[in-house]
């Protein structure tokens, strides 16, 4: 099944795919259908309750091709980082690219949503802790990468630019594809043509390996996401671009870049 | 005002300083006092509204004379990462040093919390956006520093590693304070000696620069937390070891330090 975060008529819903529309899960309007062009998407996580933060992880160079394309050797544990979930925006949302920049590189990423709190999780067991999975534009300014305390937040913490939807496949929907999450293709395309294509296949460190290694130090709670890292193919995103990235079986993400708003400083309150 | 977030008898309640006892602010027990003896201690932060995830940012290298001892040169720019909030931990809490490992660090910290959103905030204006301030020991296990994509998940973001308390102590108090909020002595002692003195007056980007620099790229909501970095005097904390944080005017955070449970992998669901 895959389900939907939205805003329509005024409010927030939880909705499931159905016949080339969106099926409404909210009481009020429990069954009635809308269509796609007809809502913002919102990121299709389950809100977290009101006392559990949501940790977003994030990996680097987990694509051998990947770290080659950007002059690094695959490293040896994961790279992995954490972000600030505030930066989280869904699909068809625009992102900003700041005025200057030369490199603003999306990433087409497997995402991977935890269903029940992991803390030593084996590699054996881990499908069992996953919820589902979705799409992630894990954006990146490399000009911003400019020492070796890296990955800093001005490259990868921004507002608007961690994209991810469209919807949040179940676990038992994607394990039961030929060859499972673990041979899934991605592709983006920008403006309608293709610039990255790859497969999960090619990671590094496979899902099972980073569930296990971060439910060795820390726990992963229900709503917690795993991005997975980017295939090589990474190109620049100029304003007016139409971003698509796409893991099979699990959806196509659209964004559109757009300039930054001309804003002066904030109000003193 | 200085305000708590504690659990006592079988529930969750903010509570303030009241003579040397904590005043419950529950409507149902509101009024009662209890001692600081009889509760757990939690982190002292407004709990989030269920679709608003909370942002903790920590500073790297913000002192100097740490950076010296640590061997780098000052960054030119906030060295800042994003942390996962289940990390966080109250006031005498136990902290759980891993096995093997040879430098577990504490460091005493000033932690900024955000009142209200700030997006393109000046400098001059980013008082205005703070809530409080309360103390946090951001431990550090430098054996894990092995490679430059620093600093690193195991390092800085383990369950029980980032405890922050007692007090939330209102903006006013500490803006009123002789100096302000760039002029508290920091001291941490271990087993009651002082191992680590400083003063916020040396940090390298000072508190508005910080604010100021973030929200130039990325909204702060209220309840999001700044951990504004230690300075030199961080010393390995064994098992056993009683470390008290302390900021001047703010309070003193209390931890002891134990041993990794022999925990079995958690068995499958």
């Amino acid at each position: 099944m895959k389900h939907a975060r939205i805003a329509w008529a005024g409010a927030l819903h939880d909705a499931i795919e159905s016949d080339g529309q969106l099926e409404l899960l909210t009481p009020a309007f429990r069954g009635q259908r809308v269509g796609f062009d007809d809502v913002v998407w919102l990121p299709p996580l389950a809100p977290t309750p009101p006392h559990r933060p949501r940790t977003v992880l994030a990996l680097g160079l987990n694509y051998a091709d990947h770290a080659k394309e950007l002059a690094f050797k695959p490293p040896e544990e994961p790279l992995a980082f954490a972000k600030g979930a505030a930066s989280l925006i869904g699909h068809r949302a625009r992102t900003v690219r700041p005025a200057g920049v030369k490199n603003m590189h999306y990433e087409c990423e497997l995402a991977v949503v935890i269903g029940r709190e992991a803390r030593r999780v084996r590699k054996a067991d881990a499908y069992d802790f996953v919820r589902g999975y979705t799409v992630a534009n894990d954006f990146a300014i490399r000009d911003y990468l400019e020492n070796w305390y890296r990955p800093n937040l001005r490259v990868k913490n921004r507002d608007t630019c961690t994209p991810i939807g469209p919807w949040l496949v179940d676990a038992a929907d994607v394990h039961q594809l030929s060859g499972g999450p673990m041979a899934l293709k991605l592709q983006t395309t920008v403006n309608g043509q293709v610039t990255q294509q790859g497969s999960t296949a090619d990671m590094v460190f496979d899902v099972p390996t980073l569930i296990e290694y971060f439910s060795s130090f820390m726990t992963l709670y229900p709503g917690d996401v795993i991005l997975t890292g980017t295939p090589d193919g990474v190109v620049d995103c100029p304003v007016g671009a139409e971003v698509v990235c796409s893991v099979q079986g699990i959806g196509e993400l659209q964004t559109t870049m757009v300039s930054e708003p001309n804003r002066a400083p904030a109000p003193a309150p």
